[in-house]
Order: structure tokens, then C-alpha cells, then sequence
């Protein structure tokens, strides 16, 4: 990854030019913005907002100290003293003309220019610059500041030092540089997005479908793949083992089926199968079918998972069926299962995962004594963990959890972690742990019902044996 | 989510057919296959390896026992007994046909027909059928066991007894059923998956791009979007609060640019405009940009994080940028910050996660040891943990480590965790390891140079005072 500029100028702050400058601060550049528009700087700093609480969420890396952003009046005034000027005005050729030859008379002559356009050719957007050398298209998707594609494409007189340069710049704050080779409106992905958009909207307009239920057909089955994996790809692995070839030959007649609005559809000469099968196999770079298959699987599973967590679409669906199967199991009492995910490098439950387990069971006794945490909680001071036994990946477990003491404010526990079908423990945690107050924070009483309840539990558990090895945790 | 069947019959075992049984016998539904290829039933249970080890790291959930598959020798024997026909074979509307008829007339009079097809009619499938009323189309996406999508379409004769029937069946299995109300050619999903297919041909036929290029045109930018926000909902956002309206106004020209190859547009006029606009308030259900915004980014930062542990696609950019920043970053001498992922429900760090932190420090100890887990690692036997003062997100946080004792086979260390700025421990963790061969999984010496190295550091650290508290873990 190339060193990052240390300062750029972006003329226009719409929802484009707002995400290029949230990803440029947080990855410590530099901002100077030109936008006419009187609350360009506000609009930019509701984008940076919604960046800076991603980022958080996204990276454990440390982000280096945020660029500053910095108001200009002028074009002239924003390009000043900057490595590189990124337009992101509407999609007008004149307007974005202006803007450029503003930039390209008072930017300092090493800096690059580019444009955001997602159709207009660089050769155009050129044609009037006395340096029409360093101009060139860094096309971005929205929102700029997570997805890391820029398309980079120059015109007839774009030089390839100014390519570099740009394409280094954009590496810089993380992105996924994608040459385009040859100068067509629209480039690459403008091209397959606008197919994707005009057939939708004839399936709107004809009724077929909403445009949720359009929507629901891309995110709910193909945009899962998508998220890591494209057309040819994804149709190399519907050929199976016999390949693309077999693939292009099962499916190539229904390419003259008039299922789509949108016909002129290419040839399948020999010669486009040729060029085909070469460029799938170059992108395969060896792997096999079953390879490629288990890549999809582990990116699809990670995909589900996070959609899970983020409660939206096939997330959704996952939950419904997991909360199904949940129901529709047998009664286990507080049996559970270890996780994949607790599974470590070496192919053991991380000794962490053990504590989490006894926290969840604590947890657990805890919800049950109808502690309010807005009033107080308990937190642990003290843990003395034993390992006794290995788990494994799928392995039935359940905690039993032992009151061995409680006061106004301490209450001392003993779990065991019982294995399914083993008698004895595979894992055992003392835990001392203090109430808190909320409003507070301080070490306090707990008292009413709560009071009640756990020294109840205290008093029914006191029946039951110490337990072996209790006695090593305490308030020193 | 409703009951499920208890029996399938599957006609066809191929990349479909063989999803397809994957998802019902991992579901508890037995399945009987018919397929006249000789290694079908290898095939099969290759989808079915491969289900299986997804489903594993997909979900915590208590699966149901397999369900059982019986290979059957004609159509006849595959459907008796069974509440749902699933057939799969290839898009041949004769072939489909016969295999339909043979079904129908030996099926249980309540089972459900349905056919796989991406593309052809059902009421063309249902046309010689004795009951036509219980065909439907039930088109499912690759791989069958993990994306959640089927198209439900009914033909001219289909009963919505039937339509409900098969829903119920496809949603008890995990699925999300998109009803496709007006029958079609290709239905939703596949008209506008081929558009995209038909414009990525002509971009290598004409060299603009190669395979490898278009793909990566979608999965590194759109792409990522579209595993839960379809193109509607996108355009939406990017019309800002301004809406869709303003988004149709401000896009809609570009519809009559010569883009793509496929030029056959619907015209943008008022009644289409209102459609559309009507449609996208729908599907927006109250929510503002903002919101949409906010959903979005999470969506997405947890999907490149999925990405990033499957080191895919734009999870591999990440991963290279944030290495990118860890190099650039002061020297920290094992400072790290507490990461949003580690608090709780409660905005606390959970208890687990100091654990984690202590493991992270052991393991950067043995990894300085040269310790060779093919040969040998250590486990930890015993913790005491004490919790002294809380952290919070952000905090940057060191561990020291010290080792308080070893001999042949015992390693036993006391770490402190540091809270940036304050000299007192945040939390302390005093571990007994025992270092266990691999080969045999016993306890074993340690010996070669990994032994002179314990020694040489437990040396070194015996002239530190020995830590407040230690003395609270060891072998019993």
C-alpha cells in the first residue's frame, strides 16, 4: 500500500464528493472543498458522521489523527497546494469542463486530475486543459468511505505517470483500483448496473413487479454471491467440473430466448466461447470447482452471519429458521452447543470462550433475579478458572451454577461446565462479583425484591455440597 | 415458520437437485431421488459434504436429526409416499414435461409438483397434466442450501392451495419466498440477472473488459450492496432526502444514453415516474435516508469483516490497508485499543474479553519462545482473573507479562493490563500452563531450544519483584 497524499482538494460535496471526503480525513488527508452550494459543508459533515461511526465498527487498525477539512471559495483557492483534485460536480460535461480547467490552471503542475464521472469519457472532460495529461476518470460507488472500487480510466491524451499516481492515491486510503483499458461511456460497472436498472424498470412498468419484490429477487438469492463473487465466476461453478465450456453450451441458447426488454444480445461464435473459457480459466488461476465451491460457501456463510447481526434481509430469514429450529427442539435446559466461531488457530475452544460461557450462566441468574440494570448491577471482581477437560466444535455443554455466598452488596458463585454424557466437570469458575450502583457507579446495596430473591436462591443452595476446590476467590 | 414435510422426492440430482437435497435432508426431511445418471448419488452426497460443513459455521441452532436419502429407480418410486415434488432436471420443456406426468400420476393426490425451471412457463409445464391445478414453478438459486431465495409462480391452473402448500414447505426449510405474481419467461430474478449476463458477453466480446475485470466491476463495489439492498432502495438513498423523484430527474437522462448494448428502454413518463416514486415510499416504510443510510453502513461494515475472515474480494483490501496502518503507526510495544466488538450489552467490556487479552499476551510470549505446535503447545490449566479498574471502548491497553516459575513441564506466568495513562493494573491474570506433546496429547516435557529459551526468560524475570497477589494458581 503506497504512502497516502497529505492533501486533496474535491470540488463538489454532494453524497459522492461527501463520501470521497470522509474517506480521505479518516485516512488523515487533507480536505479542501469547493461547493456553491450553501450547506455543502454541513451536508459533508453528516456524511463524515455516518463514516467515523462505520470506520469504528469496520477496523481495529489504528486510523491515523483525521485530515482537516477546510471551507474554500474558489476552485483556485480549494487546489491549492494540493497532490491531487477530485471533481464530483453533477453529471454535466460543461459544468464539470469549468470546474476541471479552474483546477487545471491553479493546481500545482504534479497534481493529478480526476473526475467522478460514471459515464462521461475522460477524453472529453480533457479536450480544453492546457495539461490535459493529468486528467483522468477515478470513478467511485456509493457510499465512498466503505466500498473500496474506484474505477480508473484516462483519455486519448492522459499520460501513464498521472494513472500511477492517481491509482497510488486511491490504494493509499484503502480502496480496490480497477483499470479500465478501453474508453467507453459508462465504463465497466455503469454498464452492467444500467442493464440491471433498465430491466427493472420495464419489470415495474409492466407490472411483473414492485420494485421491493425487484429488489427482494437480487438481495434475497444472486446479490449474496455478488458481494465477493461475479457473473463468470459464479457460472464457471454452475458448469461444474465439465467447465465453462459445458456451461457456455447448456446455457448459451437461452440467450436467444426473448426472456429479458433488453435484445441485442452478442453471438456465441466460436470465437466468443474461445475468449470465454481462456479468460475463465485465467480467473479460476487453478482452483478446482470443489475449491471454488468452498470459497463461495465459507464468503456466503460470513455474509449470512453479519447479515444476521445487522437484522437485515437473508439475515432475517436465518433468524426466522434458527428461532424455528430453537423451538422445535427438545427441551434442553440451558444446554448448548459450542460454536465454530469459538474454535481457535490450534483447533481448540479459546480458553476466553470458557469464561464466556460462565458469564452467559451468570447472566442468566442474573436476569432471573429481576435485576434492573437502569437501577444497579453486578460486576465480576474476581475469577478463578479450571480447565479439567477439552471441548470441541459442537459439543453439548451446560453450565450449573452453585450461590456459595451473598451479602448486601457481594455475591459469590461457583459454575461448573458439564460436557454432555460426561459426569464430571470439563471446566469450573469461582466468581466473586460486587453490586453497582447505576446512577452512582459505586459499590452499593442491593436491596427490595431483588434482595429478596438472591438471598432466597443463597439459602435453597446452601443445602447443596460445597463444591471441590471452591475457596480461592475473595475481596482481598 | 410452518411445519415441514416429512418426505421429498427429488427429480434430477445435479447442481440443483443436489442443493435442493441438501437443504431438506439437513432439515430432518427425508428425500427419495430419482436420476437416471449413474453417479448421481455420488453427486449428491458431494453437495451434501459440502452442506454440511456450511451449516456447521452457519448456525448455533440445534439442527434436526439428517433426514434419510433413498436413491429410487423410476419417478414412480421416488414420489410415493411424499408431500412434494421437486424436479430439477435440465431446462428441456419435453424432457420436464414427461418427468411432470410420471410424478403426477403416481404422486399422493395432496403432494405438490414442483419444477426448478429459471425460465419456462408453469402453465406450459401443467399443460398435459391429469391435475394441472397442483404444478408450480418453485425456481431455487446456487447453492440451493445456502441462498434463501425461490420464486413461487403458478401457472393458468395452479390452485392457491397448491401455491400455499409448497411456500409453507420451502419456508420451513429456511427460504424466503418470493411470489412471482405475473407468470413470465425468466420470471424476476433470472430477467435481471440475464440483462446483466448479456451486457458483461458484449463487454469481452468487444475487449472492453475480461471476465476476471467485470467481475470484479461488481463484487468490489455494487455488488456488496446488493447482498441486502436491491437497486431500488440504492437509487433512493442516492436521491438523498430529496428522494426518488429527484433521483429519477437528476438519473433519468442517462436511461437514453447509448450505455449499454441493450437499448431497448422503457420511457421515463409520468405514469411510469409516479409508479416508481409510489413503489419506492412503499418499500421505504417510513424510514428516512438517514435511517437507510445507517442500515446500510452496518450491513455492510459487518459484511466486510465476513469477507475479511474469508479473505475475499474487497475483504482482502481491507486487510491489506489495515496492515497498511498498523506499519505506519508509532511503535506501540504491544499497545492495542479496546475494540467496539468487546463490550457488552451493558457498554462494558465483557468479562471474556481481559481474558482474551491475557491468552493474545501468552500467545505472543510462546510464539517468541519458537515453540512448533506440530511438536508441542501449551494449555492453560488454571487462571485467576481480578478485575480492577473498567475499559472502555477505544482505550489503548498494554499487557506485561511475567513468568513466575517453570520447570520441564509447567509454565506459570502473571500478566498485568495496563490502561493507557494510569500506572495502577486495570486487571491482572495469573495462569498455570502445561505443555502437552502433539502427537500423543499428553503432557510432556518441553525440551530442545524451546526449553532453554523458557529458562533463559524465566531467569531473567526472577529479579522482578514478585507481583501483589500472585500465589493463587497452581497444580492441586
Amino acid at each position: 500500500v503506497p504512502d497516502r497524499p497529505s492533501a486533496v482538494a474535491l470540488l463538489g460535496g454532494g453524497v459522492i464528493g461527501g463520501g470521497w471526503a470522509a474517506r480521505f480525513l479518516l485516512n488523515g488527508v487533507d480536505v479542501r472543498l469547493y461547493d456553491p452550494k450553501r450547506d455543502a459543508v454541513r451536508a459533508v459533515a453528516g456524511v463524515l458522521e455516518n463514516a467515523r461511526r462505520a470506520y469504528e465498527r469496520l477496523t481495529l487498525a489504528p486510523l491515523p489523527p483525521e485530515g482537516t477539512l477546510t471551507a474554500c471559495a474558489s476552485v483556485a483557492e480549494a487546489v491549492r497546494g494540493v497532490e491531487l483534485v477530485q471533481e464530483s460536480a453533477p453529471e454535466d460535461v460543461a459544468l464539470k469542463q469549468e470546474l476541471l480547467a479552474a483546477a487545471d490552471g491553479a493546481a500545482p503542475p504534479e497534481a493529478v486530475l480526476c473526475s467522478s464521472t460514471s459515464g462521461l469519457r475522460p477524453t472529453e472532460l480533457q479536450a480544453a486543459l492546457a495539461r490535459p495529461e493529468r486528467l483522468l476518470v477515478g470513478h467511485p460507488f456509493n457510499p465512498v468511505y466503505l466500498l473500496p472500487l474506484v474505477e480508473v480510466c484516462g483519455g486519448e491524451r492522459t499520460s501513464a505517470e498521472a494513472l500511477e499516481r492517481a491509482e497510488a492515491a486511491y490504494r493509499a486510503v484503502g480502496m480496490h483500483v480497477l483499470r479500465v483499458r478501453n474508453e467507453i461511456d459508462g465504463f465497466v460497472a455503469d454498464r452492467l448496473l444500467e442493464a440491471l436498472w433498465r430491466e427493472a424498470l420495464w419489470l415495474v412498468r409492466d407490472d411483473v413487479a414492485t420494485a421491493a419484490e425487484v429488489d427482494d429477487a437480487i438481495r434475497f438469492g444472486a446479490g449474496l454471491r455478488f458481494a465477493f463473487m461475479g457473473t463468470f465466476l459464479t457460472y464457471r461453478i454452475a458448469g461444474g467440473e465439465a467447465g465453462m465450456r459445458h456451461f457456455l453450451r447448456q446455457f448459451g441458447p437461452a440467450l436467444e430466448w426473448p426472456w429479458t426488454k433488453l435484445t441485442d444480445v452478442p453471438e456465441l461464435d466460436r470465437e466468443l466461447v474461445e475468449k470465454l473459457v481462456a479468460q475463465s480459466d485465467e480467473q479460476a488461476a487453478g482452483r478446482t470447482i470443489a475449491e471454488l465451491e468452498r470459497e463461495r460457501d465459507d464468503a456466503l456463510v460470513g455474509i449470512l452471519q453479519a447479515l444476521r447481526a445487522a437484522g437485515a434481509g437473508a439475515g432475517e430469514t436465518l433468524l426466522r429458521w434458527e428461532r424455528a429450529l430453537l423451538e422445535r427442539a427438545p427441551r434442553t435446559d440451558g444446554r448448548r452447543s459450542v460454536p465454530a466461531s469459538w474454535i481457535d488457530y490450534n483447533g481448540h475452544v479459546h480458553e476466553s470462550r470458557y469464561l464466556e460461557a460462565f458469564a452467559d450462566a451468570t447472566d442468566a441468574l442474573l436476569g432471573s433475579l429481576g435485576l434492573d440494570p437502569a437501577v444497579g448491577s453486578y460486576f465480576t471482581v474476581e475469577t478463578h478458572l479450571s480447565h479439567l477437560l477439552p471441548l470441541h466444535a459442537g459439543d453439548v455443554y451446560e453450565v450449573e451454577t452453585q450461590v456459595l455466598a451473598a451479602d448486601e452488596k457481594r455475591l459469590h458463585l461457583f459454575h461448573v461446565l458439564l460436557r454432555d454424557g460426561r459426569p464430571e466437570p470439563a471446566a469450573t469458575a469461582e466468581q466473586m462479583l460486587l453490586h453497582v450502583d447505576s446512577a452512582s457507579g459505586r459499590v452499593a446495596a442491593v436491596d427490595g425484591e431483588v434482595r429478596a430473591r438472591v438471598e432466597r436462591l443463597r439459602d435453597e443452595h446452601a443445602a447443596r455440597p460445597r463444591p471441590e476446590g471452591a475457596g480461592r476467590v475473595g475481596l482481598r
